[in-house]
């Protein structure tokens, strides 16, 4: 293997497909990345086992040269590493060439790496999934669900199936839900194509970490579902990953239908007072944040007995129906807030103790919480 | 206790007293910044028993009105929680207003916070140190020793006297020197005027904080000492440690005067190499970069038998005398390099396994590295 690259565009596909990297693992090889060059170009595969990242990198793009390929063959490099050596190298081009099967040098300028590797041959063999009926949709669109839905994943691993994002399609409606038990984001898209009615559950680790990928790689994406596989492909890059096993909770009966009171505020002045107010519960025991709702006001306090208490005043710009008091944590709230994007923002209550929701004019989103008792 | 003050400079003068606040500490009470308000402005302090930091507040400065006193009184207020309060007010004034004697109020626009307090009377009574023959230094000079010397403190506790700086008057001439014993950083100034003799060791967290705090506060700075306090006074501010007990080490006889090979670099171009030849030693054991120096070039290299090796080769500005091959930590050369000021470089060598000097034309300052015996 030896070929000469132009390092920004190295530096780029390393940097995607390094996402997948284990930094624990039992099998040392996911530390590295593996180099397939073929006369075509170069692959490159990282993997941790549940999440698998490649990349190809053609040779020639847009009639430009991009890789000047002296002898084909694979290497399994450190992944960490090269990155490393990659951003310090100060060159335009680098070259990597395997020795002994064993060692990549890396050259430029008046530089020489030698990296030790792992045999390639040891690398595990890691096949992207395929299906006649890919799903399509703008890389753009894609971030934006995941964006909208994740923040409700479950951290915790007590119901391992509330860790990953749910995705439904019926009636050619994609309907991707997250819920933690507390909180809950629900998105919809519809398709205007014919689509297989599916039910899969994707890990929300795995879909933090396509959003990053998503920063860069901009175009349509195709998905690719089977039983326990997910694939997303845009450009040269593909980013598959595993389903969580089971079967998630059936969760439209839990979003309210009618509501008794409708608030709505400016978005970004309440992300500032519930930002503010929050202040208190970051070291304190309790998160709770109150929401006393009156004909004129709306008094928002939070009380931490052993620290102080905060009360603020304002304004909504729209109120609707009867009066309230509800508690509830105000991180959900922050949240919520943060990952809408409309000016304003309606808040739609039916009760103290009932979930309520958070919307703007955008219905395809819907955020909600349940509120805690408060005395 | 109650005034209106200009939040900003509240901000500036909380942020500043806030560097001495304990996070951990037997004394719950140290985790506030005390505030005494007279007709004439507000005092702040804040200490963590080792380190004092005390600011005025003048309630007119340069004929503008900062704060309107309408009660005096003191406070303990918690330091931590009082920033973030202010720093998140949304109005130019802030209002603090003491209650029953443990709770402040805060009062900016629609927001009313209300922190919890603890006694004032239980806040304990900290002096600061005067003497009749005060240092008087530039703060901009000050902070030049503090960052040419502080490098080189030890961090760890075995010899508690090496984690301070060492300051030593002799015939109106202060050296001021820190060593790890590995390396070895030296500063000298010359007074004009008389000054005592006085051979002290400061805490060298000490004087990283103090180093912060002279970024914003300048000015001529008066240092007063004592048998086991240190204060600095720069415009309203006074910031006071403790000293180190215990006799520092004579370190004057460790530098060498007499130099087989010395060798001149571009400095930024060598921090670049040394920088990029340490790669590899930041997962690996070994941090031990080698020069071998020849006729005609440097060969700078690092061999990590676990990961790999890395070779560069560099020309020297110049270079006189006897050709030499030595290993040394190569963290300690980037900390040296980093904190020297001018374009080009020189290191003094007088063996392979005796301490060498770096230089620049700036001879007030001398850093100092042992090397390793290498294979």
């Amino acid at each position: 293997m030896k070929f000469r690259i132009l390092n920004d565009t190295f530096i780029e596909a390393v940097n995607n497909v390094n996402r997948a990297l284990s930094t624990k693992t039992p099998m040392p090889i996911l530390k590295s990345i593996k180099l397939d060059v073929t006369n075509e170009g170069i692959e490159l595969t990282a993997s941790d086992s549940n999440i698998t990242i490649k990349q190809f990198i053609p040779a020639i793009q847009d009639n430009k040269e991009i890789i000047d390929i002296d002898e084909v063959g694979s290497a399994a490099v450190p992944g960490k590493l090269l990155l490393e050596v990659l951003r310090k190298a100060n060159d335009k081009f680098v070259e990597l060439t395997m020795f002994d099967e064993k060692i990549v040098h890396i050259n430029f300028k008046n530089v020489n790496f030698a990296l030790n590797c792992l045999d390639v041959r040891e690398y595990p063999n890691i096949n992207l999934v395929t299906t006649n009926t890919p799903l399509e949709i703008a890389s753009e669109k894609l971030q934006e669900i995941i964006h909208q839905t994740v923040i409700s994943v479950s951290t915790t691993e007590s119901r391992p199936i509330l860790t990953g994002v749910n995705l439904k399609i019926q009636n050619n409606v994609l309907t991707c839900v997250a819920t933690d038990s507390y909180r809950l984001s629900q998105k919809t898209v519809s398709f205007e194509y014919d689509l297989p009615d599916i039910n899969i559950v994707v890990p929300g680790k795995s879909l933090l970490e396509l959003e990053k990928i998503l920063d860069t790689a901009k175009g349509l994406v195709q998905i690719h579902i089977t039983n326990n596989l997910i694939s997303f492909t845009v450009g040269y890059i593909t980013f598959q990953s595993r389903l969580l096993d089971g079967t998630y909770p059936e969760t439209s009966r839990l979003i309210p239908k009618e509501f008794g009171l409708t608030q709505t505020y400016n978005r970004l002045e309440l992300i500032d007072i519930v930002d503010r107010v929050s202040l208190l519960s970051r070291e304190g025991a309790t998160n709770i944040i109150k929401f006393d709702i009156y004909e004129e006001k709306t008094i928002i306090s939070l009380d931490s007995p052993e620290i102080g208490k905060v009360v603020e005043e304002v304004q909504p710009v729209k109120q609707e129906g009867s009066l309230i008091r509800i508690g509830f944590n105000s991180k959900y709230l922050l949240d919520a807030l943060k990952i809408l994007n409309d000016e304003q923002v309606t808040i739609k209550f039916t009760g103290e103790v009932r979930p309520f929701v958070i919307q703007t004019e955008d219905d395809s989103i819907i955020q909600l919480i349940l509120p805690v008792r408060i005395e």
